[in-house]
């Protein structure tokens, strides 16, 4: 149990598309991201997929519309939803995922998702 | 499927300790909430209770300790364990329980969690 600075964990990597874990609720994984560019198009059959923006714009490619989120917006993305998020610049981002969840929806291509 | 603002979403009330439903996520409530004063001590039995500052400063008392969150700081109470919110000026929170946990860790006392 201890307070958990978002922007402390955000110093200690540089890469893209790479969640790391910072906490733990109710078994799922608090992360925090960095975007840059393009993800691949995805969806995750078994949970929805929670994005709030801490710094910069990101942009969610869902079912043909493209949303903007700047800093202090969310957006739940519901199972089983296509979608694929990008940045044109770098953005920082808090994901929540159950733990385990493939970040490109399939094991076999997904990042680690160290805690740190 | 939209882009919650969560700015605009605690322009909407005025309310200390009510919180509102933004979003949802697995079932569980995304909250907006604001604090000022001392909520009382309680725990939630079954699940964990997520705090994140959005503005202003946020003291939780946890076993003997007292936390101090600023914009940017989370904390994971973990279930079952005693807890009291304060802030000694509003302050403004995004809180994750899952839908139906009584806020005060008791269905007779707990605020409604309108959605907004």
């Amino acid at each position: 149990m201890k307070v958990v600075n978002l922007a402390q964990k955000l110093s200690l990597f540089d890469t893209h598309w790479d969640p790391k874990v910072v906490a733990s609720y109710n078994g799922n994984d608090i992360m925090v991201v960095k975007f840059q560019g393009e993800f691949p198009f995805h969806d995750h059959p078994d949970t929805d997929d929670f994005f709030l923006v801490i710094e910069g714009e990101v942009i969610l490619d869902v079912e043909g519309q493209s949303h903007r989120l700047g800093p202090g917006e969310l957006f739940v993305v519901p199972k089983g939803v296509r979608h694929r998020p990008r940045a044109e610049r770098e953005a920082k981002v808090l994901l929540i995922e159950p733990a385990g969840t493939p970040n490109t929806g399939d094991a076999a291509t997904a990042a680690r998702k160290d805690r740190i």
